[in-house]
């Protein structure tokens, strides 16, 4: 096997590997990828077990062949060559990369042993990357890292009328987010973590989605990926929504992110950064204490509503999370002291957070 | 005590203390900064025992007192205000803090049991503030973080005769700079911990500095900083820089850092990061080898000198700190395959490495 590439596109290539293929591992294989040269070029294929990728990149080839390399080697070797052009060659197990004034040799692993990754060619829907990532990205914050249960360490997708939503919730919050989809829709859970792999991976164009057996395989231009899903049921968090909401105030939403942060750094972090919120007479004025002091912060809103007033308390984190994918004017919806409020952009747009309340 | 300070300038007065005074201690009052409000505007000052730091912040006062606050906490509460202007009001032992919407109020402390810090007036050198920065940033790199010996983990100042040279040695290698000063040199040693600090202070305009007992203090128009010594006694470096060097080349010196970086890559961790430079033919050729393969890089040299050839090793680490502060052509002076070799800018402008070669 004989390969020429251009370094730009290897380097790509291994660079989205190089994101999945873990840098450790008790098995050396899993810190492998595979690249199986064809006339057409070198596909580029690795895992983590929770997320199979693979990309490619058209290079020229003599006696197409598959072979497997340390993945983080050759992607820090390619990064740092000096030449415009790479060779790739294979004698015995030992592969030769060459450019510029550079050669290098690095031992070959075992290709029969490497698992076999398989990525569906049917699509089922298609989306434009860019929304799906970004509803993925707004709603990400909301799951869990550590939760017992597997599902709140989950982001769900389901069918609207409109198309899909996706929706993640550590038992405190809920984040959502609706956007166009074509095509089916089955409802699924992926795990957080493989949804910031494939965060990472999308950029413009299209998505092609594909459900396998507990597997949700994305196709775009520049990759292929399978999410290996969860199992379980996600909570009804609709259940959850207020619908009933007797206050409402509208605000720019940048003011309110930084009089939270503001006011955030004299809360108790040891009573889950609880700041105070009372709505009244078109001011929102925000209140927390702790060990060094207390903080207030009075803020101008539109206010609206039934209810001339509402007084009552979040954890600070959890409001700047749901306020971060808002931009321009924030819309916050209240039923009553003790139950959840609505975080959302005033002008729409698929997202909406729900906050429960700290108690009083 | 009544003080009106524009939000930037106090910001900045405390973001330079943040840096010094450490935000956990076992004495909590470590963890404070001093103000002393005076009819001028407030003088902060902070210290970590090893480096005492005081800056001045113009303001409008009434009633001057002076007192003691969290500094990281005000710093922080400081940063987040949403005003321009930031009006400090004590009253008792408690610091308000207002600007905008917002009102902060913090429990002050002890000030009596504040540490007594003194700034020096005399001055006994004077130094552009931006060539010792330079000179204490070109070798600080070769001063150990744990080297048993406390001068292995200090930063020499020294006489020399058109100003004055710093250097730095952690027993394996040398980095020297000079540099012009006027005044009296006094021989000391400073914590490179400390030296780091210093640097972040120092900016352009002209540097003051002031020999005390077991002290060297700098002042600059922004800050007054008084930095602990370290006793011992420094080896002596200048037997270890090579005078009869028989073979020197001289290349860009950045290609010359990307060629390390890559043959570093396959380079075996456990044995020093070795790579081999053979210099012959006007060809410098590196060479390392590790666990998952071998490195062969090529680069053409201006080659000067008595000797032909010379095959020496060096840790790569090193060789990259060495090449750090040099921009442009790069100039290496060899001996023998045994003795140390030099790393200087071929311009000259006062830096020198010498580098320990890897046996054989």
């Amino acid at each position: 096997m004989k390969a020429t590439v251009t370094k730009k596109v290897l380097s790509e290539g291994l660079g989205l590997l190089e994101r999945v293929v873990p840098s450790r591992s008790s098995n050396p294989l899993l810190t492998s990828l595979k690249i199986e040269a064809t006339e057409q070029g070198l596909h580029l294929s690795g895992t983590n077990l929770e997320v199979d990728l693979a990309s490619f990149a058209p290079a020229e080839v003599q006696n197409p062949q598959a072979f497997v390399v340390p993945a983080h080697l050759l992607s820090q070797i390619v990064r740092t060559l000096g030449g415009e052009l790479v060779e790739l060659e294979l004698s015995g197990d030992e592969l030769s990369v060459r450019s510029g004034g550079s050669d290098f040799k690095i031992q070959t692993g075992d290709v029969a042993a490497f698992p076999e990754l398989n990525f569906p060619s049917q699509v089922d829907a298609t989306v434009e990357a860019s929304d799906l990532a970004r509803a993925l990205n707004s709603v990400r914050y909301a799951a869990s890292n550590e939760a017992f249960q597997a599902v709140f360490r989950g982001v769900k997708l389901e069918k609207r009328d409109n198309g899909a939503r996706v929706v993640a919730s550590d038992g405190y919050r809920v984040a959502l987010h609706d956007f166009a989809l074509e095509g089916e829709v089955r409802e699924l859970i992926m795990p957080a973590r493989s949804v910031d792999e494939l965060v990472r991976m999308l950029r413009d164009g299209e998505a092609k989605l594909s459900y396998g057996e507990g597997q949700l395989s994305v196709t775009t231009d520049r990759v292929r990926m399978n999410l290996k899903l969860l199992d379980g049921e996600f909570p009804d968090y609709e259940r959850v929504i207020p619908t009933d909401t007797k206050l409402q105030v509208k605000l720019p939403s940048g003011s309110l992110k930084e009089s939270v942060g503001r006011v955030a750094v004299l809360a108790d972090k040891n009573a889950n950064n609880r700041v105070e919120f009372l709505v009244t007479e078109g001011q929102l004025q925000l209140n927390a204490e702790g060990d060094y002091g207390r903080a207030h912060d009075t803020l101008s809103v539109e206010q609206s509503g039934t209810e001339p007033a509402i007084s009552l308390a979040f954890n600070a984190k959890y409001v700047q999370d749901a306020l971060g994918p808002i931009e321009g004017e924030a819309e916050m919806l209240f039923a009553e002291s003790t139950k959840p409020a609505i975080f959302r952009p005033a002008a729409g747009g698929g997202y909406m957070a729900v906050l429960v309340a700290l108690r009083v």
